[in-house]
C-alpha cells in the first residue's frame, strides 16, 4: 500500500463522544456560558481534532509550498513568472509577509519547493521536494500526471509526519506560485460545480480584459480535461498544481496524525478541498483561516457551509491568513487550558 | 484649567499629510498593492495616530476598569452583584479570560477599581481609583454627580498618561461591572437616538421577561434624566458608570498623547462614544476591536460607520476583544516595519 493509501486509511472522523466533557469544562470557566462565542467553538474543534479534553498546545508550523504553472503562459497573471523564485528567495531571507506573520504567531516556517521553474542550487533553508519545473498548461491538457500528483501529495504528507514527530500541534498551509488562482478556480469549478464566470477573480490584479481572458482559459481547461473530472485524484492532477497537491497532502497527513491544519486563503482552500474529496473524514481536522478577497472564495465557503475565522479582505496567500488565524486558535486553546473555573475562583454562578 | 479640560484641548486630529508617505511605503512592500487588505488600513491608522511614517511598536497595555451600578437593584442582570468583586479578585489571581488573552497578546494588564461595592483592603496588584461604592440608580436619577464623572474621567486620563510615560504605544480598554450593559445601552440611546426596544440585549443572559424589564428600566432612566441629555458630560454622568467614565478618560488621555486605544466591546464602546462626544477629534486614535454579540452593538457600529476588526460573537467584556485585536494591530505594524521592499528584495513588479 502506498503512503497516500495508508494515510487515507488512517484518517477517521474525530471522536464526538468527548464533546460533553469538553463542553462541561468550557461552561465551568469563569465567564457567562458561551460568552466567548467563536473562541469556544474553536477550542471545541481543537480538542475534538486532537482527541483530548486536555489538549496540549505544542509548536506551531506554517508550510509554504511553492510551484510554477504551465498555464502562466496563457497570460493569466498580473505578475511575471520569475516572481515565484524571487519570492521564495525573499521568504528564505525573511522579508516576505509570511515571515513577519509567522514570527508574530510564534510559528516556525517551512518554505517548500514543490516545483518552481528555477534552480535554487541547494539554497539554505529551502525544503526541496521539487516534482518538476512547473506544471504543464492545464488549458491544453492535464497539469500533472497522476504519478506527479501522488508524489506531490506524499511530499505534503511527509511534511505533516515530520511536524508530528517534532512536536508540532498546529499546522498552517501557505503557497507561492504565479498564476495559481487559475488552477485553484478550476478546481473549485470542478469539485463544487460552480461556474468559472461567477467565481473567477482578479488574482494579484488583472484588469477587466484579463479577467475575461482568465475565465475563458479556465473554461477551456475544464473542457479539455473533462474526462478526468470524475475522480478526485485525477481532477487534482488535471487542474491543480504541485503546491496545491502539497497542501492537500499536508491536510491529509495532519488529519491522519490528529494535528489540525489551518488552511490559508483561496489557493490553500483548493488544496484542502481536494484533500476532503479524497478523504471526507479529514474535515474534522481543518480550520479555514480567513475569507479571501479573491472573488470566488465567498462562493466556495458558502458551498462548504464554512465561516472562516477572520475577514480582513486579504488576498496575498503565502500562509498569511493561516498565521494570523493561528494566533486566534492559540488564544482559544489557552483560554480552555488556563482560565479559572467558577469553583476554583469562588465566583458565584448565574442566578 | 482642570486636567480634563487640558486633555480635551490637547487632542487634535491626526496629521493626514503623512498619508502619502505611509501609503508609498505600504505599496513598496513585497506583495501586490493592497493585498493585505484591512491589515494595511490598520497600519495606516496606527501610523497616522502615532504621527509617524516610521512607527514604533512599544509596550501594549490593557486597562480593565471595574465598577458597580445602582441600577443592578432593578434586577437587570442574570448574575448577582457580588460577582463584580469576585471577578476582580479572579483577575488579580490571573484566572480570568482577560488574563489569558492579555498574556497571549504580550500585553500588560492593569485592573482598576473605579467603584466596586467592596472593600478590597489594598489587594496587591489592584489599582485603586475608587470614586464610590457603586453608582446611584440611573432609573431613579443621575447615576453619578458631575464631580464624580469628572473624577472618573481624570482617573482614566491619568492611567493613559502613566502608560505613555512608561513606553506603552497601544492601549486597550476593558471592564467588569455587573449590570453594566444597562448604562451602556442607555448611553447609546441618548447619544445616538437609538430606541431602547431596538438595542437592548440580554447582557450576561437575562430571559425574555428580563429583557422586557431591562428595556423598561432603560426607558425610565432616559425619561428621568432627560434634562441632562443635552451635554455629553452630563449625559455620561446621568446614565454612565464609574468604569465607563474611566474608559472614556483612557480614550481621551490616549488621544492627547497619540497613544492609540483599542476599544473592547459593548460597554467599552459606550465609554469611547462618550469620549468622542466630549472631543470628536479623539476618533483618529481609536480602534474598535470586535463586534459584540450583545444585540445593540451592531446598530451602534452602523451608526458610527465603523467596522470592528474581529467578529467572534463574543459578549464577555473585560478587554478580551481588545486584547485579541491588539495581536492583529501588532501584526499590521510589524508588517509595515519588517517586510522587505520590492527594491531591497529584488522582486519584479506587476507587468
Amino acid at each position: 500500500m502506498s503512503i497516500l493509501e495508508q494515510t487515507i486509511q488512517a484518517i477517521t472522523p474525530a471522536d464526538s463522544s468527548l464533546r460533553p466533557a469538553i463542553q462541561a469544562h468550557l461552561d465551568d470557566l469563569t465567564k457567562p456560558q458561551g460568552s466567548l462565542g467563536r473562541l469556544e467553538e474553536i477550542a471545541m474543534r481543537y480538542c475534538l481534532a486532537t482527541g483530548s479534553a486536555n489538549p496540549r498546545l505544542g509548536k506551531l508550523r506554517v508550510c509554504c509550498f511553492a510551484g510554477d504553472h504551465g498555464v502562466a503562459a496563457e497570460g493569466v497573471s498580473a505578475f511575471p513568472r520569475e516572481v515565484t523564485p524571487q519570492m521564495v528567495l525573499n521568504m528564505l531571507a525573511g522579508g516576505a509577509a509570511i515571515n513577519v506573520f509567522a514570527r508574530h504567531a510564534g510559528a516556525e516556517l517551512r518554505v517548500v519547493d514543490m516545483g518552481v521553474d528555477y534552480d535554487f542550487g541547494g539554497a539554505p533553508g529551502l525544503v526541496d521536494r521539487k516534482v518538476g519545473r512547473g506544471t504543464a498548461n492545464l488549458a491544453a491538457g492535464p497539469a500533472m500526471t497522476r504519478a506527479q500528483a501522488v508524489q506531490a501529495l506524499e511530499a505534503g504528507i511527509g511534511l505533516a509526519e515530520e511536524a508530528f514527530r517534532e512536536g508540532v500541534s498546529l499546522l498552517g498551509t501557505g503557497e507561492m506560485g504565479i498564476a495559481n488562482t487559475t488552477p485553484a478556480t478550476a478546481l473549485f469549478a470542478a469539485f463544487l460545480g460552480l461556474s468559472p464566470a461567477e467565481i473567477t477573480g482578479r488574482g494579484t490584479g488583472v484588469d477587466d480584459r484579463g479577467l475575461q481572458h482568465k475565465t475563458a482559459v479556465i473554461e477551456r481547461g475544464l473542457k479539455v480535461n473533462r474526462s478526468a473530472l470524475g475522480d478526485p485524484l485525477a481532477t487534482l492532477a488535471a487542474l491543480g498544481g504541485f503546491e496545491i497537491a502539497g497542501i492537500a497532502g499536508l491536510v491529509l497527513g495532519g488529519a491522519a496524525r490528529r494535528v489540525p491544519v489551518v488552511v490559508d486563503g483561496f489557493i490553500s482552500t483548493a488544496g484542502a478541498l481536494a484533500a476532503l474529496r479524497i478523504q471526507p473524514a479529514a474535515a474534522d481536522y481543518v480550520f479555514f483561516s480567513h475569507l479571501s478577497e479573491e472573488k470566488g472564495h465567498r462562493f466556495v465557503m458558502n458551498a462548504l457551509a464554512e465561516r472562516p475565522i477572520l475577514d480582513f479582505n486579504m488576498r496575498l496567500g503565502e500562509g498569511t491568513g493561516a498565521a494570523l488565524a493561528m494566533t486566534v486558535i492559540a488564544a482559544a486553546v489557552k483560554m480552555y487550558n488556563e482560565m479559572a473555573t467558577f469553583h476554583s475562583a469562588r465566583v458565584s454562578q448565574k442566578e
